[in-house]
């Protein structure tokens, strides 16, 4: 398939853009060392995004309203500081620390390969990171997104079809016109079965030692690429 | 009030940040060269632009459903087109001028007023244009946002308060951390009522010949500036 019909990049964020392990990890880190709190901060960090998934279905199963991200973030957050027997940290605390997913930093090329693409295409996140999160990473990380998207724009979590077609409706586009940049298979693959073109990003790093899948591309995505600036290469950019 | 308070600057488009008017008005004269239509484009875009706020006012009042402006739009294209005895139009050229709105030009100051506002608060449009009018309209003018806001976040439309409530609280913040910057008395004094702070840019030339109001700030507004370069400066940014 030719570049020409796609109007808009939109992204997978956590672990596609940003290395949320790593960011996370670290914010434990200078809380512990400020606090004096001895933890295994990234199996801190991997509890906390293992309680991600589950979270969600509770809002897609219809079990809870919809809620932003960062309310789920704060309620896991709250289960994992009991469960490493955390106790003690102020609301501002508690509060910086849940707020770390503001402050992720993005992969070597992502900026880079964002700006590359922004020349050609309309780039917008399509995450389950709520509209501050997002906007406030941006800031910080210097991620030159032209819109945000995604779950709370849909107020639907991925990989609900709603998520996916809302985000491109909003731009006026039809799904076609709109491809997912993830590093995710199942990911791509709803986006696709949403009629969204598709492009494999590996970020073999994401899960450190744990990681087990999104190695590569498991299915038949309208593109595979290496990095950001891969991807730009192939799309002309 | 010193500006360290304000987190982000939320701004009304159509006349503060892009000339409506001029544009419209050389979208119809295109489409007129194009296929022998003598009219008075400048009238047209007039009369257009007076439709606006009947249409919404429809959608506030709850005789009618939320929808975007691009709709709205082109509800009273139909009924201009009509009015000036203009058919034979095919749908395409009917709805290429419909998006003139999209392709509106900025002020002269504004992209280099945002450029430098961009570097110290989050900018964000606060305009009852919607998602895909306000990103197209960025993407060809060059008009940094870190997010577009407004009415289709809020489903409301200005000056109903959610849109502004409801834009604020979409970037995690209070209304008193956001600042409206606007050329219109009327926007601004409802954004005080939400709590915003607020800041008046003069655009004496938005109406043509036939602009009778918002030469000056009528108000006591936090801040009054010339153009968004002026504002820059007293923002220290």
């Amino acid at each position: 398939m030719g570049a020409a019909e796609i109007k808009a990049c939109l992204f997978d964020v956590f672990g596609t853009v940003v290395d949320w392990r790593g960011g996370i990890t670290r914010a434990g880190e200078a809380l512990g060392r400020a606090r004096g709190i001895e933890a295994d901060w990234a199996a801190f960090a991997d509890g906390w995004r293992g309680l991600y998934q589950p979270a969600m279905e509770k809002v897609r199963s219809g079990g809870m309203d919809w809620v932003p991200l960062d309310v789920l973030h704060r309620m896991n957050l709250d289960e994992m500081l009991a469960r490493f027997g955390i106790d003690g940290l102020s609301e501002d605390e508690i509060d910086h620390l849940n707020r770390a997913w503001h402050r992720l930093d993005p992969w070597p090329d992502s900026v880079a390969g964002l700006t590359r693409l922004k020349a050609k295409f309309i780039i917008a996140t399509l995450s389950n990171g709520n509209i501050a999160l997002m906007v406030n990473m941006a800031k910080r990380a210097g991620l030159p997104w032209d819109m945000v998207l995604g779950a709370e724009i849909a107020r639907a979590y991925k990989p609900q079809p709603e998520a996916y077609l809302r985000s491109c409706a909003a731009l006026g586009l039809d799904p076609g016109q709109c491809m997912l940049v993830a590093a995710h298979n199942s990911d791509l693959l709803a986006a696709a079965g949403c009629g969204m073109r598709t492009a494999f990003v590996s970020r073999p790093t994401e899960y450190g030692p744990h990681q087990d899948k999104d190695f590569e591309a498991e299915h038949d995505f309208d593109y595979v690429a290496r990095d950001f600036l891969d991807l730009a290469d192939q799309l002309g950019c």
